[in-house]
């Protein structure tokens, strides 16, 4: 397709939020508002909703100065949705983008909306209406595939890895377990970035559990005894997703190990998104195991919650950029022919590279639907830590971590 | 007291970590490095206890680079301590003072540290040995007497104002009802905080429950329906430290309500130290009240742990200056010949004055043991919001809030 249609453009965001996914959606309006063949360009508001119900607001209108406050900004200015759409949902879509003669369709989410992005495109394709469809990638989870990383990491991985890093000197200061329940129902990505900030071999975390490796409490049990006996206090990282060797979530089983409540919803399965489920019952089962005789043996578990995906004012500023550029991208992409997509980054190769990524266009149906785990060579043998390969992967992508200093 | 007695110094850290408790650490060694009257600057490990074990490091030893990152670092880098000193524990503090030729110690803590430092002061003034003995306050909890704020609150402040920034876009961008469970089991200020960020009268929290304002669940329930009919969502500030008008802890009365077990102690205590306890229980309240019939509806909360107090990289930078500064005034009125006090800090005067401190000398019984609530008219009347007051009196103890922009 060489001859670049003439029309509108719509533009959506998808899923949980970020702290850069504003970035891609200014980035994306920025080079939208240069483009001679995109006249009105409009903003879904809550994602695909938006577009069924035609709730719209003209993005060009929208100043510089604004969009810059918005850029900086967590979480998606558009309003976001957790509407999984259909084919027929996907139909409505291509429907109304005939009646406002959208020729640009751009979707920024995870792997969700690429596949809600890849069927929308699909089903104009087959009723002959042409549609350029990009999905631009956005997730704190790190697990979309084809690209190196993912916009929104980054930023998350700051945080949580600043988080540990002053967690780790108040465990020091007033030594005991510590358990923090970091963001990852699948990857361990999240979790992983805790341990960012170590310095030295003291320094915690000191055990890191990700849903990659089955979770054994035996095991967990005896790798804090390890670490208590060692350093007379232990931080450990635990992904909200670890689950034992048949799939159960931990917390499901501990539930029922502690003869404790669960939630349950109303066709009986177990919630697991209380706040505090995981990590209290964690705690309590090594108070029950280590602490017998010891009443000042002190566990204390915290979750971090949405100020992982949301906390505003810390974003890293690598991430702000490549959020940005991947918005651009999209739409260069979108107006030099290439019918649909997906932005991905490549990372410079070789040893002595310096960080650095170069864009590219991947399929839809490539980062549709599956997600990617974390590699078994980032994960450590006894599968309760990282290794110094994912250090090496996940550094870069972090602007600035915080000075530690100690005696 | 006009004559500088010569001798040693001892330093410790108590009590629960701040962004900024190094700051003051910092402040105290750099003024004790200048003095003459001062041989030796001891830090005692882990407060009070590290003086009873004489586990003291020589802190003239440790170079200006390494202070100055121990500076930027929170939580207590000496290390802390939870102990709470009875007589015969400070009489033994006298003694190891005596041994090592001791005559001004510094104690970095809340209310209860000064407590301490003051009965060390009187036993040693009783039994006829000269000790200048000085209180450097810190606190996120903002509760210690005399002083206009702590040190420790400007920073803990701007994180959960930060935090409540984003969680409230990430509520507007996937609307339901979000309660996040702030720090203060007596006191609101840190709850407080949580309104810092708020732009227009649109943004959250939406609502503010302190602990000054006995809380009742029925008016909870109708607040949080009004503003959810009028707004499509609802963000919800709560102190942990909420209780009913019979003083009795809201975790307790609801896991009553709602059929929850409660964690007890050995003593048959409720244990209300659960990560998640209050947060999950008042959102199964909510839902059980507004969500009928209303699958759909989102409640969710968090409860912020100890992210607030020990959160790296974000400290405020007035925080950080007057933190430093608190530590050099208790050295600098000690070698003036002022036998004890705490430092404290009184605000510039006057409506149309920049925001500024002087710093002066409290006595330490007076900063000692009680602490200070919320004044009521920094709370309004409804008892669920805070007032334009307070908004004033705590804006100017951050240096910066997050860039927040939106449609």
């Amino acid at each position: 397709m060489s001859k670049v249609i003439k029309g509108n453009a719509v533009i959506g965001q998808s899923g949980g939020p970020t702290a850069v996914i504003n970035q891609s959606l200014v980035g994306a309006i920025e080079m939208l508002k240069k483009s001679k063949a995109v006249t009105k360009v409009l903003g879904a508001r809550h994602g695909v909703r938006g577009i069924i119900e035609e709730n719209f607001i003209d993005l060009k209108k929208v100043d510089k100065k604004k969009l810059e406050a918005i850029a900086q900004t967590p979480a998606a200015a558009l309003g976001s949705s957790r509407d999984k759409p259909d084919e027929a949902y996907c139909k409505k879509i291509v429907k109304i983008f005939q009646k406002h003669n959208v020729r640009y369709f751009f979707y920024i989410g995870g792997n969700d909306s690429a596949d809600a992005a890849r069927i929308v495109n699909e089903l104009a394709n087959e009723s002959g209406y042409e549609l350029h469809t990009f999905h631009i990638p956005k997730t704190i989870d790190n697990d979309l595939r084809v690209t190196d990383h993912c916009p929104g990491y980054g930023s998350a991985a700051k945080f949580v890895a600043s988080a540990f890093a002053g967690d780790d000197r108040d465990n020091a200061a007033l030594p005991g377990i510590k358990i923090n329940v970091v963001m990852g129902r699948h990857a361990g990505w999240l979790t992983a970035a805790s341990t960012l900030a170590r310095q030295d071999k003291k320094d915690g975390p000191h055990l890191v559990y990700m849903p990659e490796v089955p979770f054994s409490l035996t095991k967990f049990a005896k790798d804090v005894k390890d670490v208590y006996k060692k350093l007379g206090r232990c931080q450990i990282a635990v992904s909200e997703g670890i689950s034992d060797s048949k799939h159960r979530p931990i917390a499901q089983v501990l539930a029922e190990k502690l003869g404790k409540e669960v939630e349950r919803d109303s066709h009986g399965n177990v919630q697991l998104s209380g706040s505090g489920a995981l990590g209290d019952f964690l705690a309590d089962y090594i108070k029950e195991k280590l602490g017998k005789g010891k009443n000042k043996l002190r566990v204390r578990a915290d979750t971090f919650g949405y100020l992982q995906r949301s906390f505003a004012g810390y974003a890293s500023k690598i991430d702000q950029e490549e959020a940005r550029e991947c918005g651009r991208k999209a739409v260069e992409y979108a107006m030099a022919g290439d019918v649909d997509g997906s932005v991905a980054m490549k990372r410079n190769k070789g040893a002595k590279a310096k960080y650095g990524v170069e864009f590219f266009r991947a399929e839809l149906k490539d980062v549709a639907r599956f997600t990617k785990d974390m590699p078994r060579n980032f994960i450590n043998k006894a599968g309760n830590d990282v290794t110094l390969s994912y250090i090496k992967y996940a550094k870069p992508l972090i602007d600035e971590l915080p000075v530690v200093g100690k005696f």
